[in-house]
């Protein structure tokens, strides 16, 4: 089974503290990495700095799952880049329940699987209350 | 039509920038909140600080959305009893598409019929790449 690094890429540093408030709540992630675009950052060293974690993980022989905010912006272009040069998998519309799924079963699944499973976990999180 | 006022309850300081993210995106927010529980936070601060801001939004007629990161926890404990106490509503799996759509269409729809949109726009926004 390979080993699968997750890199989350977001407007603004809500990635950086989602995947601090997932590791408050299933315990600290190894191969883990957040990335955020802020007002004045240059979109080329976000991708520069994409390109390092991935190239790096992939060399390491891992696969790599990218979750990013939405699809449209620079986060999503950084990481369909990534999908076209690097071979990796996207997945828009990140939540906390999609990280929790990812982490908790990365050590027991493919990566097309794991994929599967982090979307519809993703999707079936989403309720309105009351029903 | 209503006013509807916005409030973000999560584990951790995610929501709080997930707001500023939005902001980011689609410019600032009026009647947009967010609140975080960090590690040695008490919940009853939290409950707290969240029934000031449902009273004050229903006091001025606004109906009150709370999204959550997920069922289960107290930011969620902490929502549901708002939603039984204050009849506001409540949805899971916050995502910045559903945010997106929130602040987007508040203004021209009813809550339920802006709940169901947000529901759906947050499911729609989750796929995966390459398809």
């Amino acid at each position: 089974m390979k080993q699968t690094a997750v890199l989350i890429i977001t407007h603004g540093k809500f990635g950086i503290e989602l995947l601090k408030s997932v590791e408050m709540i299933i315990g600290e992630q190894q191969d883990a990495f957040a990335l955020g675009l802020c007002l004045g950052n240059d979109v080329d060293d976000l991708r520069n700095d994409a390109e390092k974690i991935v190239r790096k993980a992939k060399e390491s022989g891992k696969d790599v799952i990218i979750l990013v905010d939405l699809l449209g912006g620079s986060p999503s272009n950084v990481a369909l880049y990534m999908a076209k040069a690097h071979d990796v998998k996207v997945v828009t519309g990140v939540n906390i329940l999609m990280l929790i799924e990812l982490f908790s079963s990365r050590e027991s699944k493919e990566v097309d699987e794991l994929l599967a499973a982090v979307v519809s976990t993703g999707v079936e999180g989403i309720k309105q209350f009351p029903q």
